[in-house]
């Protein structure tokens, strides 16, 4: 069996007795049963697939993909193809938004080379390039089907070797220009609506670019016709390096149990492709933030996915996730230090 | 001049100047302009309330106010009286959400009974007792014109207090059994919508209890008749004691230059009397989260503010307010850590 189908294989669904001990503690707090939310359902996510009814996820680490997209030459970005490299080089730097708020949350970075169009060097990158950028998917395949099967499984290794170093809460992040496009043109395999219903400004592209972007992502659907049925082959026809990388992060945080945060609207294309080659893979997801790209909702909805920050955000790298670090930590300090009814002299019982 | 004539008279357009300079170092960080959204609002507004272009708001206060309704009387909420004072008790013994979540985000609490219904001994506890609770409002005014303004004041002082000690960033929080009943109606008289689309299940009425809420909530409107254009007859005919003492808790942030996070529906409802009493008293609110009562986005576009936590809480006490610590400090530390195109290298102009 090849990494991918043990991965697939290893993904189970998750225990549900640990949520249901989870809920049980979650009731006996001082205050009215689920009058937390979401702070309650992140709680019954992380003891569903950490097994604690008590979950703590202290080391936290977001893993970013980076990839160039060869649809660039259509002019779908009002940025240069140059600006990925020099942006991975901030996030080494550590001046990025991404690094700023994974700071903030007191988690790290993990930055990945995986398609890259030129040579980085740093040695804080690790380098996994599979190819030097996508090619054009306006005129053909983004890369070919063993090449996204290859991406994918450097994605699996990246996070199953961040679990073993004591991850204990994953994020996804990404830098790659042009990757609106490709996840729009996912999203448009997946979703009956109009291509032009679902695109964005991405990075911000003006009424005209707009119009280009999806007349460009319209061409990519008839050029490549991709299959819905065959995750694999949407993902090399229209996707993205970076994409499929985060896939392959998403299937093997679920296949070695850890909960994964997903971002924005590049993250959820991964996230949407993880789903579909593994239902299960859902239930290790937690959506953070809906971001300005009008799809990004169309795309959680898919998922099945509830995002709990509406920042307006449009950044990507893992922005959202890193503030969602944050809450997904109060849920946790909610279960481990609230007092009960019982222990504060609460009454719980509703009056007659 | 009463202390709350001169609160009012002390309140201020913010710095626009200062907003302006802030909005030029976010436009030349390493991100897209805009693209950090809400965070890059939140600097916006920090920067015109403080004047400095790179704010930071490092002591944070919770203000709890805490006060009995009399219309629990009418059965409208499913949990006893007794409960606002074993509430308080465990809010200054440490245990509750509202604890939990501001340890969390390194802020500190002020619990102040401004009218609840028992007395409360505790050595914590900043007491400040009005009256005993409100009257039944379904059957009369809350309280007197007087005593509206005495809570209203209350509120002032407390908060001027803390910032006097050094807090740079206030919240409002409430414990209060009955309090959804009193804004709901607060909200009535401002909205031309039906009682029935605004009125919510509280800590978890069912449907009976909620069409019973709902028509002592039209019967507290026209017993009482409250003026909308006099904020202070509103509260005292459909008010209440803590819902006072926020409003006046937002106009001492407002007047003495501090920024002041609104929680949930019951801040929102003494936000909205506080932008009626004063409307420059907006532009020193930033709204945290949008509860599960339906009156409470219908509250927040009265007054104009933009929820960015969507957690479907319904508890009160603070606890969206301090969530919203967390992702305020993520936007100062966005300002300050940052690196700019320049330093950073990367290319900031679009390509030709």
């Amino acid at each position: 069996m090849s990494i991918l189908e043990q991965t697939l294989t290893k993904i189970t669904t998750v225990d549900r007795e640990a949520a249901r001990k989870a809920q049980q503690r979650l009731d006996s707090l001082t205050k009215p049963p689920g009058s937390l939310g979401v702070l309650e359902d992140i709680i019954i996510t992380l003891a569903s697939i950490t097994g604690n009814a008590i979950p703590r996820v202290d080391k936290k680490v977001v893993i970013i993909m980076a990839g160039d997209h060869g649809v660039t030459d259509e002019g779908v970005s009002p940025y240069p193809k140059e600006v990925t490299p020099q942006m991975v080089l901030n996030f080494l730097s550590g001046g990025a938004a991404i690094n700023v708020l994974t700071r903030h949350a007191g988690g790290e970075i993990v930055c990945c080379d995986i398609g890259v169009a030129t040579d980085i060097d740093h040695p804080g990158l690790l380098v996994r390039k599979i190819r030097y950028g996508t090619d054009n998917i306006a005129k053909g395949p983004a890369m070919s089907r063993q090449q996204a099967v290859k991406a994918i499984e450097t994605g699996i290794t990246v996070a199953r070797d961040q679990i073993a170093k004591g991850a204990q809460l994953l994020a996804t992040g990404e830098m790659g220009i042009g990757n609106t496009t490709a996840s729009s043109a996912i999203l448009g395999v997946y979703s009956s609506k109009d291509i032009k219903d679902i695109v964005g400004r991405g990075t911000g592209l003006d009424d005209k670019g707009l119009e280009k972007k999806a007349m460009v992502i319209e061409r990519a659907l008839r050029v490549n016709n991709p299959d819905p049925s065959d995750p694999i082959d949407v993902l090399s026809k229209v996707g993205g390096l970076e994409i499929a990388g985060l896939t392959g992060v998403i299937l093997g945080a679920a296949a070695n149990k850890a909960p994964v945060v997903i971002d924005g609207f590049i993250s959820s294309a991964a996230a949407l492709l993880a789903s579909k080659l593994k239902p299960q893979s859902v239930q290790y997801m937690i959506a953070s933030h809906v971001s300005e790209e009008p799809g990004h909702k169309i795309m959680l909805d898919l998922i099945g996915l509830y995002p709990m920050l509406h920042m307006k955000m449009r950044l990507g790298e893992g922005t959202g996730a890193a503030l969602g670090f944050h809450i997904i930590d109060a849920a946790t300090k909610i279960q481990a230090e609230m007092a009960t009814f019982q222990s504060a002299g609460v009454s719980s019982s509703k009056k007659e």
